[in-house]
């Protein structure tokens, strides 16, 4: 008996979709969580395919999540735009402030969208993408849970905080980076306490503030960010971009709101979007050939572009479906 | 006999715009960038202070600056301002456009300066500070020459190409942070080979593409990223941003128009400004006031934000002035 079974991208569409009405989520919130959940699985990005349907009941159930919130628009200025989700999920939000964003930027160049009192869903880069997808440079970001200490700090501050961009290639696939700004997920850390293996020293610090390779010792203490004082300078941005200057929870006050329920972050995010066309004007053409050219110059020794093997994933996916575990397929079908 | 001189800030202010109207800058010209050089020697950043004016007068006197440019101002959008620099000193240029990236920021919430065609000047933290100094949070970023390759390539395709940004703290000195996306200095690597020393095995390749610790291999071979694939992608955004985006030079470009002169950097910059009273509305303190929780809770273990040292520095300087080796200042002086 094989241990996986094969879906096409659709069936995980459907799927999804029947079990986030099935649990309370309207219809507006369920299409879009399905279709987010069907392009991580499409992609192969495993933690954000299906398996994210086991925390998005959880969380539901939970309570602290609105599964029918109707987000509400209000603009700031002409290249501000702020949605309120009204403590739903994201996506909603996201779906349904974009095509205003996007008239923003083609008007000004640039343009932001605020989206305040959100519960986290996925990863950012289905949100730059769907950006780049409208010929629009996209550069997105949020906090999440204070789970990371500051360069010389012994306690956590910043959560994992997210920062993703990604630059349109017409009749290709956008040039695309998502990337956390902690030196790992916390999800690997949490899965070497499980199978009781040493992390990595630059990962964490203990609850002294010493590092460690003890996963568990780790989950007590705080993680690191990447790249030293450089990585934490970029999570501090993010907690001011994403969080004070739109008024909304730092990652310590998106903690201390969730109370110690476990559920998916609440925060805000910021979404940037530049109209190269606005920028450029008659040099627009030049303009993309340069990024190409930069693009060739970065592969130009086998290296791949970020992304590279997500897009790689995808045409294995169109062409062949996708593959699910069985074991996970059951407990998901389970909440039927 | 002192192997430091000590001078007031004035008197370095006096001394560089002796120096440089001397060798043919503009009034205007000489006058922002004796201020800024005054601000590196301030704060300690001692390749940025008095340092800089011999380079100065060797690329003004290489030929392809222009020490008299007069920048041109264009306005794209109501949120966006393009600053052609006409092949002079970038900082005329910046602080020409200041004022009006100021207005648009405050009425639009958000805006971008473009500065095209300009010879790289000093780091980027005097402007993010301006902004700051307007009450505006600022991000700034541009290429420079191809020295440092991409995580995964074996040939330099970045620049060392620096991030600054700056979030304002009525009453006292705003978080500032400034870091180049390369794991260091090239003055760094170079110190290192004419010491003869080795280098940390992170820092460069060789012309192979082979991690080395011999610094002179490193200066025939690329520089490498800050944090590995992460820096990477940061180093490509800002290709984009302020390089395609803006219909100015990629680094590599940037070398090429260098024809092995060995002139500074000539490209674009890109300079975004936010305005937190617009985005907040009546929120404002509240949001000024979780900045200063985060702060506080960066600080809490005695950690230094960002930019500390520099700040600590400048006040040392104010009181007591900048010490100056004896010998570079004689250098300096004998270019009068």
């Amino acid at each position: 008996m094989s241990e996986h079974i094969t879906l096409s991208p659709d069936e995980v569409r459907a799927l999804s979709y029947r079990i986030l009405t099935h649990h309370g989520l309207s219809e507006a919130h369920a299409r879009v969580i399905a279709e987010v959940i069907t392009q991580g699985q499409r992609d192969e990005c495993h933690s954000h395919g299906v398996y994210r349907l086991l925390g998005c009941v959880r969380s539901v159930r939970e309570g602290k999540i609105d599964p029918r919130a109707e987000p509400s628009l209000r603009h700031i200025s002409p290249a501000v735009l702020e949605v309120d989700a009204h403590y739903g999920y994201s996506l909603l939000g996201f779906h349904t402030g974009l095509p205003l964003l996007a008239e923003k930027a083609r008007k000004q160049g640039i343009a932001a969208m605020v989206i305040k009192r959100c519960f986290h869903f996925s990863a950012l880069w289905p949100e730059v993408e769907a950006l780049a997808d409208c010929g629009l440079v996209g550069l997105a970001m949020n906090p999440s849970h204070s789970w990371v200490a500051p360069a010389g700090g012994r306690h956590p501050v910043f959560g994992t905080n997210p920062l993703a961009f990604a630059w349109p290639r017409p009749g290709g696939h956008p040039f695309v980076f998502d990337f956390a700004t902690s030196a790992i997920a916390r999800g690997d850390i949490e899965l070497h306490a499980r199978q009781g293996k040493p992390i990595p020293e630059h990962w964490a610090i203990d609850a002294d503030g010493e590092p460690t390779t003890d996963a568990r010792a780790a989950l007590q203490g705080a993680m690191r960010t990447f790249g030293g004082h450089k990585g934490s300078a970029l999570a501090a941005m993010i907690e001011l971009l994403a969080g004070a200057l739109i008024g909304d929870l730092t990652s310590v006050e998106s903690m201390a709101f969730d109370e110690g329920v476990g559920a998916t972050p609440c925060h805000g995010e910021l979404v940037l979007a530049f109209d190269p066309k606005v920028f450029l004007g008659p040099g627009y053409q030049a303009g993309l050939e340069r990024a190409e050219g930069l693009f060739a110059g970065m592969a130009r020794d086998g290296a791949r572009l970020p992304s590279q093997r997500r897009f790689e994933a995808r045409a294995r996916s169109l062409e062949h479906g996708v593959q699910i575990p069985r074991e996970l397929l059951e407990e998901i079908r389970r909440l039927l």
